[in-house]
């Protein structure tokens, strides 16, 4: 059917490119698919039984206000239980620091919103965080890519993609999507002293962080860009905006995430966020601040901590028994995902249709570079998660996926001979 | 304190105006002020009973997947649900020409994010809805301002702005915001054809169609275009897409709008909601179901209506009983509204601030118009709401305002002597 809606479409939503990935995982929703390509947090963590009594007390004592419109900043005490939260990290916040989102995709559309012109250049991680790329895309903007290795970002590559005046970088210090890989100390510090020198902010998007499962705690840059650079002035936040979430901590259902970021930005923001939804569900805010109260949250975060660390070394484990020589991995001391190399030569594209014949799936590495972004690196990865899979699961899937490698190895070598 | 952020705003945001509003509304929370400026549903009416129920089969049942990331598009249950629902008044969508959004507010906002290169104009009410001129502000949107009477949009000075090419029509033809006026039935015809006639499609915008208090129902455009213009392909949806919300009937709260669209344009919409929020939140959606579902929501929209009508009416007493001969007022026969006009030389910006010293407050008019839409006009208008307060309250307030009022129209004429 032709309407006149179809030659109406603005210029922005010519290069719309999440379908292909949309109808990948489509087909991964197969029951007889083991599927690592989602990125989904383990249903059997979420704590049902604490969700019961949160919405039972929400509506009997503040139901009216719970169904009601709220302020587009966010409801209140969950905004200063954030703040409260975030200061143990050293993110020396304010409630009016904090603005509530609708999951942190809508922190990233926001700000490609609030900041991104046509033609702005974004310097990001090469892979990043696909969300991203979709979020800012709209708003035309351009990408510099920087490698990163197994510590994360090459900061000693950034200083000439720098001087060339990217409006911001978005990074992931901690157990990066798609890598797995944790930004170094020294790193961080190296970040942010070149950010300040030639006057680039950052976003820091952090939805993993607690999600530690070995070594130490490494401080955000955020806070890193407050004490280097001597910021005193009440708030901690400067060049830097930070943005968490409970979708991994909590629920993703709920869509609650949330924007750090100076007072200015903030009420930018907040004009913003009012004219793209209004505010977040009020009641999904209340019963979320319901269930994390009296620290509730820390303590569920540990059991997740638990569970996916044992996925993950199960993985681990089973990448080293089933995998090729040939094929290396990272080691995540955290998240979600573990990022995949294969020899010179593979196409992921490829095995992904082998690997769908042996049922298990996973997300092709070139969806996570943005367009000029070293693409073509991306046909050598994949993204693997092992927070969703039961143990035994992860161990089959792991040995479909190896079965899937080799056949596709041997067609490579065959091809060359 | 400056941050390297301050001077990276993006061009679209330049102009962003709804913090005076904002401000306004933030006046007006006072306890001791009675408030007609809101357009808050009454929480009186909200079913607790039944949410504490669905929260808990919810949970009980299906909990993980309530809890779990969902479909972009959302609750299939859901979109199922609403196409029944509509089909009731003509409107013969399925399922997949329903999205769901975070209420109608992003419904706006990705209609904005396809439709509108900076520069294009769309075509309005003078006045219209203020949240539809934010969400459109943002993508640069130019504005058509047509004026409407006591019978809506005046269709009859319709085809000189629609020769100018503006991209769409916006119109919100049942229980106007702010005007509390409904389009007539022949001016609905009129406006369908000629929209057909220049090749201009319509959004149409029904927050408050289930709410009306008296005459009969009247056929949505989404429908008259259809019968028409024999579309027969099995969907009736072609140049007008349709909005409405679970806002103004079950919980605003819950932030759960939706867009019934061509095929073709829902699936670009939703490439954009991924990118905007991934997805609308699951646990609202699902409990939004189980409380709506074996036509629940029905007899519930029953009692709505029978309160509001009731408010309405206490309203309308009042306005006779107590405001000033000079003064005029819209009859509306649904909704939440009414739209108050005031004798020449009135200027309601001014009258806010008297009333405020009452303790009485309202929207003045001039929110309500387009940049270049007769926002002169507006000085001498005010938007009521009628739905939030109690009636005692109701009579209070506009007695109130009558007392605000007739000081102005004294000081207007001290003036002139």
């Amino acid at each position: 059917m032709s309407t006149a809606w179809k030659s109406r479409y603005a210029l922005r939503t010519k290069d719309l490119k999440s379908s292909a990935i949309r109808e990948l995982l489509k087909i991964t929703q197969r029951p007889e698919v083991i599927s690592f390509a989602g990125g989904l947090p383990a249903p059997d963590v979420f704590p049902l039984d604490r969700f019961q009594e949160a919405c039972r007390r929400v509506l009997e004592l503040n139901g009216h206000m719970a169904l009601q419109y709220g302020a587009s900043e966010g409801y209140e005490p969950l905004r200063e239980m954030i703040a409260r939260h975030i200061a143990r990290y050293g993110i020396n916040a304010k409630a009016e620091n904090v603005l509530i989102t609708s999951g942190s995709q809508q922190a990233l559309d926001l700000i490609g919103k609030l900041f991104i012109n046509a033609g702005d250049r974004i310097l990001v991680e090469a892979p990043t965080y696909l969300g991203a790329l979709q979020a800012f895309d709209v708003y035309g903007a351009e990408y510099v890519s920087v490698q990163s290795d197994q510590d994360g970002l090459r900061t000693e590559m950034l200083e000439e993609p720098l001087r060339s005046g990217p409006k911001f970088m978005y990074v992931l210090p901690n157990f990066q999507n798609p890598g797995g890989t944790t930004l170094s100390e020294g790193r961080r510090h190296q970040l942010v002293l070149l950010a300040d020198k030639y006057g680039i902010p950052i976003v820091e998007d952090d939805p993993y962080g607690q999600l530690r499962y070995e070594g130490e705690h490494l401080q955000p840059l955020v806070v890193i860009d407050r004490e280097n650079l001597r910021r005193d002035d009440g708030y901690s936040i400067g060049n830097v905006i930070y943005l968490s979430t409970f979708s991994k901590t909590l629920a993703p259902g709920l869509r609650l995430g949330w924007i750090v970021a100076p007072p200015d930005v903030i009420a930018k923001l907040v004009q913003l966020k009012q004219g793209a939804d209004l505010h977040t569900s009020t009641f999904a805010q209340v019963v979320a601040y319901e269930v994390a109260k009296d620290n509730y949250l820390d303590d569920h975060v540990k059991l997740i901590r638990k569970v996916y660390r044992e996925r993950r070394d199960v993985m681990l484990e089973a990448l080293k028994k089933y995998f090729p020589a040939e094929v290396t991995w990272t080691h995540p001391q955290g998240g979600l995902f573990l990022w995949v190399t294969l020899p010179e030569g593979m196409d992921c594209n490829k095995l992904f249709q082998i690997a769908l014949k042996e049922n298990v799936a996973f997300v092709p590495g070139d969806c996570f570079y943005a367009k000029n972004g070293f693409t073509h690196e991306g046909h050598r990865h994949m993204r693997l998660n092992f927070s969703y899979g039961q143990p035994e699961q992860i161990r089959e899937g792991v040995r479909r996926l190896a079965t899937a490698i080799k056949q596709q190895m041997h067609e490579v070598q065959a091809a060359h001979v």
